[in-house]
């Protein structure tokens, strides 16, 4: 959440100049994204954001984004595209790095969101999934089930000192899962990772979505087990707010009717959601220098959601 | 050059009503200015900057800086003013740190100037002077000569390590610039840190100055020196660039007259221009861990300046 590669305006400039775009009028580094540099750059009378992929990003998967932010916008959803060169290339080189120019797209992402947001958030990840049901491309989801083993092997027990038991308590929990994911519901491009941060409002309509970097392909409901968790708890993740989650699953029903078989895998699915950002968090929290440049999160938020999601509760969260 | 201080999308627009300004359309957290956390911020159709105030700007000193930008600004220079909410008020309380919302200016900080970049930038600078004259208030320079004994001191040999005989060196310079100071010159308001990163152009013409956070009364020949030391060298400080020397120069000179008796002292104030980044850069070197938030400023560039001021070739750059 920082910028890590810094560009000159004249360098910016030329940039622009090979999708014939100027003058370039205003440049700022903003600290957003995952992992990502970031440039919000005015030119031409146009706004738009200009990322440089930093690690996390591997350019071979941007030819996805891309072609899927484009199929979305297409069909009207909010989402900014990635912009072609004079010459057709959307992906270019600036600064040794990865670059894309993507449209700028206006709304504030909400810190607390209301019933309404969680509404409109929902819906619209609805219209993204029956938006994708014939858009066969992505890869599998890199942060999946099949990936959580391979996960608690490289944080073993090295988070155990501040988090007692936490390797025993994923591994069963894992094992748990591999036993009950519900493999017979339907796959479909997710998001993947559509936090609050991830949605532009403005007043209570979705003006965007955004950072598609975590995109692929795995059970199309876990985006929304991913999305409960992820908009449903007070920031230390003791509270559920019954209301937040009422207004996303209906929301989400206004566009796609939810099965009885789908609201009884839900809170497995949440569990999963559960463990993938406390296995990634865990390590992150393990691996990252406390004064390093990229803010640690810290995970013991999502054990106390794994915790809810793991009590009888979790059925009621998402029955009719 | 990060955000350190989290202001969500509620609290920012809530924030603007105090100002009678909205709907909040856009809030962008920018990685920019001296240790303060900015957000670029657009409400009801225009655009800001809101400032929150981190350790090294004192809130004491904001009177001075309203005062200052406004003056310079009904003057007709390109400087962003410090708005008042709507009880007149221009300092304010956000997230518990003294908060700004300024005004924003078009433009973009050249990495590269050309010469006239230079002449454009050294005018404006002779602009603020001229501007300045009559306006009588602002604090001793804090980083100005008097102050250099004390941060030698904080230094003391700590960095001889890695810059052998820096200490001696500098307790030499300073005491050098005790005896040689020019302290009869003219003093006045200066901007004291008028690096290219400060100016804001458009095309060839300076369309914006910002950073004011280290205004003060000085010598005000001083702030010449510290632009020529900003300016006119390649980024290792090895290579004068005489060309933007000249441009800086000229463009100040077509404002401002400059006296032999000037010209004569500007190879000692370079000299304490070179002196005071050196010290502040070598304590933040020294005081900062090498993986902190704030990226740290190589002093030896600074090393390499000191080194031509030093010399013969001084008076050549500053000689009619």
């Amino acid at each position: 959440m920082a910028v890590f590669t810094h560009v000159g305006a004249e360098d910016i400039a030329a940039f622009l100049r090979g999708f014939g775009i100027g003058p370039l009028t205003s440049a700022k580094g903003i600290a957003e994204g995952v992992e990502n540099s970031n440039y919000l750059v005015d030119a031409g009378g146009t706004r738009y954001i200009l990322t440089l992929y930093e690690r996390r990003v591997d350019p071979d998967d941007l030819p996805f984004f891309i072609a899927l932010t484009d199929h979305l916008a297409n069909d009207g959803l909010p989402v900014p595209r990635f912009l072609p060169d004079l010459s057709g290339q959307h992906v270019q080189q600036l600064a040794g790095r990865a670059a894309c120019l993507i449209q700028f797209l206006p709304g504030v992402s909400v810190t607390r969101p209301s019933g309404r947001h969680a509404y409109a958030a929902g819906m619209t990840l609805a219209r993204m999934h029956d938006s994708t049901v014939g858009f066969d491309a992505g890869p599998a989801n890199a942060m999946g089930l099949s990936t959580w083993p391979d996960l608690l092997d490289r944080l073993g027990t090295r988070a155990d000192m501040s988090w007692p038991g936490l390797h025993e308590l994923l591994a069963t929990e894992i094992n748990f899962l591999r036993e009950n994911w519900p493999h017979d519901l339907p796959h479909g491009v997710i998001h993947a990772d559509l936090f609050p941060d991830n949605v532009l409002m403005s007043d209570d309509e979705v003006s965007g979505v955004i950072d598609f970097y975590f995109s692929c392909r795995d059970v199309t409901l876990f985006d929304l087990a991913i999305m409960h968790s992820a908009w449903c708890f007070s920031p230390d993740g003791t509270h559920h707010q019954a209301q937040l989650a009422a207004g996303i699953i209906a929301g989400y029903e206004s566009v796609r009717h939810l099965t009885d078989v789908d609201r009884a895998a839900l809170p497995v699915l949440a569990r999963g959601a559960a463990v993938r950002f406390l296995l990634t968090r865990a390590l992150d929290w393990i691996d990252t220098p406390p004064d390093a440049l990229v803010i640690r999160k810290d995970p013991t938020p999502y054990l106390r959601r794994l915790e809810l999601y793991q009590s009888a509760r979790a059925a009621d969260i998402f029955r009719r």
